[in-house]
């Protein structure tokens, strides 16, 4: 194994990522393992984080959505998060976040997203401190002892992993804490990945008619895909009201039992709360970053009797039922469809600017 | 029985009520019953109404908080809700809606509360049209067939009943959408009557510590009277960070489990949604009428990981639950001594001024 | 239209149907409906009730579960349950029970299925009492005022409305008590009607492994057509704990999340309870019949963790679902294709016969 | 500190408990403890334990239910499950399980208590083994590395702690498996621990009337105690279809909401099965031991549209929940209340004789 490692660091906002050699470690400590990182996913997160909407401790190797080749494997860690057994040359994935388990969300209220002590890779180490490696834009990568890694199966494809990224995830937790019931309508709002992987949950979880909210034309088409029968192109239909219009005709004029946010633009957390039936639900899951206010109207929550729900992050039993859904043949070349650009390490400010730029559907790098 | 029935009538808003006669049917048809109003509550709503806050067919005969007298039952009406006998004489309440039990939110999604033909004494009918008399304040009223009528039992008192009002079935509903698991802690926004209500119910359902915001000073120890362990002066703790502070500092700094809005201003909005931990619930009730936008930001939603529920009205089978409440002699007591002004029909505009400015507990007509 | 019309009556337990003339009255009161019948199913529960094993009235025209068209309509019947418009020649199916709407479980536990009062046709209704016409095999039926009526869509096949019969809205209200997970796995016991609708409901809400345990081999080949990822022939393998080996190998060792008695063979409970991992659910739903006692361990439910749960016929918003999955092409055909037998009135009696010894698939009579 | 402590073993079934010397290790290990027992429940677990009902590695220290001293802290060890320093001289409580946290259950079903490597002190230690002292009937305790050990506030009594004992942390648990609403008529079977743990915990949850069947006299003054309306003698009404009758009686002719079975005998289940309401819930929580069949009609689950649940054991968080209710005065004394009979190591086997034949409330050895 070679004695360094170069990683792609954001050292300033909105400044050019820099690529950087780090020290890989000889030996891994109890319960850890180095990874050789072979492919991680442009997430719009990391845009987020690019543009210092998130508080994070710079310099910051970024990358949280991962898929890499175990090159050496700590005392005791013997087993994936799945009981099955872990050895060098396996290819797997982790995880983002590590948790605690031991605060009051982690235990008595489990809650574990919002532990407070909760570090994700890519986001919350400071690539100044040692072991600097915490980072998936990164030749290797030092995973914790702890973390939760998962052996992929042979056939299940890298690019199906990241490109379902932890949009797949989040949509899974998200739909869990806001239950679709089969025969539900569902509306979409955003068919970015967030917005695509909840379409593939509604459909898993036996949604009645589907109806994507999004655009460009590209992205409606994957959304046909993802098994939306009904795509509203915000770049056509500009008008939220005209938007509402059409869905009040898809659900017989009552609107949607289910609505799930997946923009990230406050706005449309104003369109997305008129658009399911009184009584329905109204799933807040894009409002990862805080993008400011809105001017918004509480009466409609009692009046329309509505359930809206938030959702933070997903727990490693998510990534289990990623990789469950991953493995049946047509989501996994789904999501791996929408892997649209590749970049290697030395590219990785390109690929930050072209994600930013709306230019690719899922960006990755190989470093 | 006098052929006419005096009423204290909403011709214009923010005018003062006019008592007009009205004929009394001299027949009652199939099902429907003639009451002799004994008590008409004065509703918040009512105000709104006054106010113009919401849309209602004037002239209006305000009033859907009431108990009566049967004067004369229609035929079929044997039983009241509950399968109790009926008859001339009997002392009865009875839920202010009916809803059609045919369209797609009683039938299908069940939530009558939202049925698209739902009709409330006191707000939905004119008193121009015939029959006229469907409202509380006035001497008679003439209850529609399918009405949800109830015999109150004898140790039961009038005035618990009309203190209780609509505030307690409201609360009842609410923290049924929004349940309350017990030993959880409960702030409660608000110590009007809803409040107080939301209170009796949190501790009916087993509440831990129980937090209520409100005031006046009059106001604040009914709240303790109705279990709040810990009041927090608007008046004094003028800051909403401040009394965010304490609500922290009462619940091991993490917030409270379940929030219940019980103010009716907008902003409350605003402050109740940083009162629960993460994960928590937060129920809006009291946003009844459209008062208005609050500028919001909706990330906290999804941060915190919420789940906001919102509640309107209530169905007959909470007019049971609340009724059974009342029967116990602890809160039939408590609701009635919320009880504090009482006005004759004549009195019904000064009624509505003193409800309007604060300066009663609950003020009641006696016709 | 002819003054009489001929049903095959159950007039002493398992004694031959009678086909006997009723009169057909010559006009329809408020909210009734005259139909002619089309096709009536029989269903499992018409064998049990031939063998005496429920209490009904003798003499009673069987049938309940049919398609028809209107002959007469009642003053004040215009639209189907749904809102749609009725008229006179509408194809159209009805739920087959009534219930009161008032008693307490109606009214405040909201479990209708259970309504003190509540009625079905071709079950509850003596032929020897007027109106007679009470049942589905018979050339005409007359639905009382209050039924809920469902006028067919034209691409919606008569057969599938009568294959899918009582088993599928029973399945649907089911899995409503006991509800499936998307992604979990699935063991549904019996391959009957009841057993085929609870493996489309469970495919419906996105279940992610499905066992069938059933027979025989036809029944087999329409589970697998109905989306049983395995199928385990009870003639084959005929030892309970051999067939809960293969459950067990196939849902990674633990057992089922989701396990569904459809068998009404007493027994079966107890072969089904061992099949739920632990923590899982077990649906209890082919007991409607009391078919004796087992000998039964209950210290299997405290120590699996288990929820066990009953559900008992179902409501009309269950009948608007099922037809709402008929009306998706592939659920039709399907439910269409388990008809297999089909005979005339005169023939009732072999009809009964005949599924009573397995010998068909559904079998339905067309007057 | 002595070099050995004292235990009392069960080192054969149904045989006298031997007084045996263990050496007490000089120094603890990383997160582990060692606690001087100042009391330790006798439970009714351990007499089916005496009886070889449950498998259990013997020889065995038998005693989950304790309160002790802490007497060494190893390194890492430095705060309780709630995160509250702990010292030396501390007296504490700890859950008796430890689960693995990694397994099916633990990780992706959220079932611990069904953990698959879950191991209790008092029951799943051979004492034969070092460290040998795994249980309570002893001088001294050794608890594993990641025990959940609760430090108590001096306000809470020792007698409290022990006299709830497991009970009260199985009771809820059992009510969240099977959740009480406010209101809910509740019925326990059975007045042991289990029983009266259940009454508190369904007072605390705001049932309405709760009614208690049980026995002898002593157990029933205590059930009034802790709040049951109404209480049942099976001494003075031995047929289980007379008690029913009061039950209906008492809950207006339907049964109750919620039924919760705390005997044990599996009869019990048999009789508590037909209590509750149709749609009600019948919660299984008193068949920990496996102790027969019974003749059993599963018709009654489909028929009555039954929930039935089981639950077994408890998790950490649940002594949290337990504890915080001792601290509310009236429960810490009515718990303590139950402590009658008080045992000396050496007497540790008449004090498995006492319990055993309902001598005593709660017995606890006092080494």
């Amino acid at each position: 194994m070679s004695k360094t490692a170069r990683a792609a660091v954001l050292v300033q906002y909105e400044s050019p990522l820099q690529v950087q050699d780090f020290p890989v470690p000889s030996d891994v400590g109890p319960g850890e393992a180095l990874a050789r990182v072979e492919m991680a996913g442009i997430c719009g997160t990391d845009i987020h984080l690019w543009l210092g909407q998130l508080p994070v401790p710079l310099p910051v190797i970024l990358g949280h959505e991962s898929v890499g080749i175990l090159e050496a494997v700590g005392a005791g860690l013997e087993r994936d998060w799945r009981g099955q057994p872990l050895a060098v040359g396996d290819r797997v994935t982790w995880a983002s976040s590590i948790v605690c388990g031991e605060c009051f969300y982690c235990r008595i209220k489990r809650q574990p997203t919002r532990c407070l002590q909760r570090k994700a890779y890519g986001i919350s180490y400071s690539s100044s401190v040692a072991p600097h490696l915490r980072g998936g834009y990164a030749e290797k990568i030092l995973l914790r002892a702890g973390s939760s890694i998962f052996r992929l199966p042979e056939h299940v494809r890298t690019e199906s992993v990241v490109g379902a990224g932890c949009a797949l995830t989040t949509a899974i937790h998200g739909v869990e804490r806001c239950p679709i019931l089969w025969g539900d309508s569902v509306v979409v709002q955003g068919t970015g990945p967030v917005g695509l992987a909840a379409l593939a949950v509604a459909r898993q979880a036996g949604a009645g008619r589907v109806i994507a909210i999004g655009g460009p034309a590209h992205r409606l088409k994957l959304a046909t895909e993802f098994g939306a029968d009904v795509v509203i192109d915000i770049n056509e239909t500009k008008d939220p009201g005209a938007r509402r219009e059409i869905v009040l005709q898809e659900t017989g004029g009552y609107g949607a039992d289910v609505v799930i946010e997946c923009v990230g633009y406050p706005e449309a957390v104003n369109e997305g709360i008129e658009l399911p039936r009184d009584g329905g639900k109204f799933l807040v899951l894009g409002q990862y970053a805080n993008a400011g206010n809105i001017s918004f109207n509480p009466h409609t929550i009692t009046r329309k009797q509505l359930e809206v729900r938030g959702s933070w992050g997903f727990e490693p039993r998510h990534v289990d039922a990623a990789l469950r859904m991953l493995e049946s043949g047509r989501w996994g070349e789904l999501f791996a469809s929408e892997v649209t650009h590749r970049y290697k390490l030395d590219e990785a400010n390109e690929a930050i600017q072209a994600v930013k730029n709306w230019q690719t559907g899922k960006a990755v790098i190989t470093p």
